[in-house]
């Protein structure tokens, strides 16, 4: 690891400029908070006023200790903050964490370039900054507590195996107060704030190396730095890491609030959501998806499958447990009859033995029922996941025996297990045997499925990925200044990267398009070609099915009217073969400012734009990645075939989007953006090509 | 209200069939509620082997009591509890709530003949049944606990504005303790079972007549009688009163376990969506949406619209209540300049003062910045409703005084408000003052979102239906033996109907045929028409865009060759003008089995069953309603214009969906289905008309 990430995260010993007697301001609080968590390190409070604060004696300027300090805490505000970062730049100090605010988050223009110009100077001297506008770090593995956060006071820390590394200082602690209250153990809960030098994603990246961590939380306002944040995916993937992002500034609403809280810059949403699942990181919506599932990461359970089995006393249980599992595409398989059978021995008649086992109030009576199932149960292969469910028990319910008997089952079994319990007196016993139980089937069942959907991905990303540290470095856009291709020159394009186009000639001249007619299958369709024109259609500049020669002649006048009217160049007009594909998809390349090429694959036609139903892929990617991603649009039943139509040939499309994801990602590659629409898809492979084009160079 | 429920709601008098000295068996816990809950009424053990249980002296026999009892309770298994039903009908006992198992949920067949002919047997004697299978029924307002639920042991009741009414009997007692947790009173907790006579919507219209209600929660799993449900609505619109449901048995898996809880028949789960929009019910989708937002219903705000202004020390929470809200359908808009710029003069430089507000961590350092902004807020026009979020505070914040303040700011904005404050000493101070508090921004959000597009669903609802209690009767499907209608006779039907179609003439010879080519405006279609078939283009019966006459003694031969081919009766062939519209749409209808007539309005063309994009409506209906459904059909920006391209009109489409509603409620109407697929719509009204249609009578 990097030596500053590494005094970041674990330093031999920290200063605090600003030092505090009130452990209630920013300078006081890391002074409590290294006292009181066990840091072993050296603690120096650097105070010019006061000879000593909390019982520890000062020095009045940081140039006046013997040996500097690996990290720095700035908690002095405005000017002397950016003096004081001057001074731990010539001590020699590894790492600065700068919590003052008023940079970048208040001021755009001159906060961001201050910012810049800070981190390039302490990166000359060998220094890294954290923050500004940092809640600072906390590492309660070590005691390193360099963070002012309420929540410290608030929550007893326990070290555990779960990491947050966040830009915000609240969503730094939130998750480790929810966590804590479910009392899971946190190791890490670091604040970036305005990410000026380290970003969250770095220190993400450094945090992933901690062998303890069996989950790591992060929360992103912003991702500027893509290549940092697929490190830190490359580093969790090679040691079966999890990663949950809740990437905020998901809508135009929340990227206003957050270019005014840290400065962020806006990410595209559908880029950000590609970029995650390539590598394997679950996307959390909100506060509740980084915690809800966490306690189910740390178990060690190796889900096989989607497939649920459901037991509970509750018939209303067993019907939304059903119900959720439908929503969340995962399965509720019949049990074995011979389970059943044996199931159907113990439980009276109007029990229900099939999956979902309903107990029934049968249980009221005879709390044996319990269990006497589960053992039954265990024995089924039916079953990938199990949800428990008591949704009301009490006094003549053996509610301690349910908890031992499930716990001693998820043992046998091994197996992913939720147990809803709502009642506070049913809930504590199972808590106390260490399941994870839920307030209701729909958090749990959600829970549940991210846990086993998000080893899924991350299997897929392991396999897409298996050389992880490598993988093509992330190029944003290029230099401005560029070039419209016209059609013909764009199908030329396409064809010289082994994408089929249709055939086609351009015609110059009206008596050169007539010749074309002898040399293109009849009927054609004639087009008008420009440079400035990209939707043709609304010009009057495409012309279907012609035959005759006259036909042709009047196309072409038409062409050239229309593009001398509209004042556009004229550069002829394409003489096409009329394409026998029946489906017209789109596919397309840009390059993100921050991700770099982005393939899109969809449906194609007119309305595009108006009703998308498109998916976005981010290089490298190969056929089958192009098939699963059109697996999973909205026309994919059309495409699969239905109506006794016959299914379309997607291969050519495919290794058309993996020829388009090829050249954008080519060292050197000059292409801005591609847009294939329509690309036109038939039965056979043979028609299946690109009809019309527009490359910008 | 029927004496019969307002027995089961509020009893004078109470029996026990099987009354045992165990309060947790099933017929000891209703006497020991009764007794412990303040039941003012008499009660009667009945016990053949006891003289006395629970400390009251039983009698042997339903018939040695002097009155008959207003309810009485059912406690005894199997033939015993059917023995016990008829004696209550002898005695003229109002309501038996029978919690007797192994009836219709175990036995889809005799045991469900058994409940009909139990319920038919109690009606003809003036007496009615909850249940069998029943938890039974429960009312804080007076004590009447004719409950097993073991619920009210551990949850200590309180009377309160909250009804509950549930098939579960689980369900029926879940959302009371999740409430009763939050502090909120909840009086009736009603367990329907079975629903062999009694069912869980005819109980909820008697339930809704409680005036002391101000929110009514419904768990189903089948809606068999969706008059009673209308009922209810009505009730509820009658007084403002707020219903949401819980509809279970979505999906097909939860429909399967349904059915063996509680025999439930499964509901088209589209059409329950229609249903409980149409009578201004919010559909929950889990047991956390049922209380979620309860607390918000019962404060006697107004919402008037759906503009959010979040308030938080925290950045991220500000990014994330704007996302929330905008992913919710709120907006987040700016303060006025004005409020703006009186917030910067009390905030520091770097906060943020447009909304969301982000007073930042400096409320660490000076708690009176939060008490200073919230009046500067009230008097900004541009909220309907806020958000405060405390994320984290602890020690040095002055937490009270956060409270404090809120609820005064509520109290003078009189808007609906929400508050995150996912730490228990945040919370605290803010629950005390009788504010909603949730654990994050996208919980508390949607809670909002709930309350408000509620509101507005009930003021839809209200407008809608004007007279209540009237509305059309709902019918089910009519009796079997129907008729397929060919495609002239049903396009005869709907021009009948006053839908307009396509001009078309049916002829049944080939110089019929051509003929017509004089009459109807060339170039025409011609389609072979036959009573056998509904799918024509698979079998070669479109013949489009013909002019001459050869063309269509060409299409007439091949029509009545494919038929004769496949073994279908020719009826002619129809040649109808080619029509101008631009858009394929369908409209169609039929008769869900238990909410009557539903019409569908969506996308037409050939892959409606694949891509489905439709609406369902319910009669009666108007142009209005026809129209707010299509604008949230998924090609709605299609129709109102994209591209440059006119908007489509959409007057006439809406208007045949109205007629074809009015159709299917006519008494006496003989429709069975119809399905128009196309029904072309142009720019121009004379361009919108049904090009095909089939009508089965």
């Amino acid at each position: 690891m990097n030596p500053n990430l590494k005094a970041a995260l674990d330093p031999r010993s920290i200063a605090v400029i600003g030092a505090s007697e009130n452990p209630n301001k920013i300078g006081g609080r890391p002074l409590l908070y290294l006292s009181r968590f066990g840091f072993k390190g050296e603690v120096y409070p650097i105070n010019p006023k006061r000879s000593e604060v909390q019982g520890l004696r000062t020095v009045p300027r940081l140039a006046d200790l013997a040996h500097a300090p690996d990290l720095v805490i700035i908690a002095v505000p405005g000017e002397a903050a950016v003096a004081a970062l001057e001074e731990c730049g010539e001590a020699g100090v590894k790492i600065a964490v700068m919590m003052t605010s008023g940079f970048g988050e208040s001021d755009p223009e001159n906060g961001k370039q201050q910012e810049r110009a800070m981190a390039e100077r302490a990166r000359a001297r060998g220094m890294r900054i954290v923050g500004p506008n940092s809640q600072g770090l906390a590492n309660f593995g070590t005691g390193a507590i360099a963070s002012f956060s309420s929540m410290f006071l608030e929550v007893e820390p326990k070290d555990g195996p779960i990491g947050i590394v966040s830009q915000s200082g609240a969503m730094s602690v939130v998750p480790y107060g929810l966590l804590r209250g479910r009392g899971i153990g946190v190791r890490h809960s670091h604040a970036t704030g305005n990410d000026a030098d380290v970003t969250v994603c770095e220190l993400a990246a450094a945090v992933a190396e901690d062998p303890a961590l069996k989950l790591l939380l992060l929360y992103l306002e912003s991702i500027p730095d893509p290549h940092h944040l697929a490190e830190a995916a490359a580093v969790a993937r090679d040691r079966n890491l999890p990663i949950i992002a809740l990437k905020a500034g998901r809508t135009a609403a929340g990227q206003a609030a957050a270019k005014s809280h840290t400065g962020a810059l806006a990410n595209e949403d559908r880029v950000v959501d590609a970029f995650l699942e390539q590598h394997g990181i679950w996307r959390a919506q909100d506060t509740a998806d980084l915690v809800e599932a966490a306690e189910l990461y740390l178990k060690g359970w190796r889900p096989a499958g989607r497939r649920l089995v459901a037991i509970s006393n509750s018939g209303a249980t067993c019907v939304m447990a059903a119900d959720a599992a439908s929503t969340a595409g995962m399965s509720v398989p019949r049990l074995a009859d011979e389970t059943q059978a044996r199931l159907r021995a113990i439980l009276p008649g109007f029990a229900s033995a099939v999956n979902p086992v309903d107990i029934t109030a049968a249980l009221l009576t005879n709390s044996a029922l319990f269990s006497q199932i589960l053992p039954v149960i265990a024995e089924d292969p039916a079953a990938d996941a199990f949800l428990v469910g008591i949704p009301v028990a009490g006094a003549a319910y053996d509610v301690e025996a349910f908890a031992r008997d499930t716990a001693a089952f998820a043992a046998v079994t091994g197996k992913p297990i939720v147990v809803v319990a709502p009642q506070a007196l049913v809930a504590g016993p199972f808590k106390r045997e260490g399941l994870p139980v839920f307030e209701g089937e729909a958090g749990a069942v959600r829970a549940l499925h991210q846990f086993v959907a998000h080893r899924e991905l991350m299997a897929r990303a392991a396999k897409r990925m298996p050389s992880p540290r490598g993988g093509g470095e992330v190029r944003g856009a290029g230099p401005s200044g560029t070039r419209l291709l016209n059609e013909a020159d764009s199908l030329a394009f396409l064809a010289e990267a082994g994408i089929p186009v249709v055939p086609h000639r351009l015609c110059r001249t009206e008596e050169e398009a007539v010749a074309a007619l002898g040399t293109v299958d009849s009927p054609v369709a004639v087009k008008g070609c420009s440079a400035d024109v990209s939707h043709k259609s609304e010009l009057g500049l495409v012309h279907l099915g012609l035959r005759a020669e006259a036909e042709i002649r009047t196309a072409f006048a038409a062409c050239r009217e229309s593009l001398e009217r509209h004042g556009s160049g004229f550069d002829g007009v394409i003489v096409a073969r009329m394409a026998k594909g029946r489906r017209e998809m789109l596919i397309g390349a840009h390059r993100d400012p921050f991700f770099g090429p982005v393939v899109v694959v969809g449906d194609g036609g007119r309305y595009v734009e108006a009703l998308p139903d498109i998916r976005l892929l981010l290089p490298p990617f190969g056929e089958e990645e192009v098939r699963e991603a059109i697996g999973r649009l909205r026309i994919a039943p059309v495409l699969a075939g239905v109506r006794g139509e016959p299914a379309f040939d997607l291969g050519t499309l495919c290794r058309a989007a993996v020829a388009l994801g090829r050249l954008m990602s080519e060292t050197g590659s000059a292409v801005e953006t591609v847009d294939v629409n329509p690309f036109l898809i038939g039965t056979e492979p043979g028609d299946s090509m690109a009809l019309d084009a527009v490359v910008v160079t």
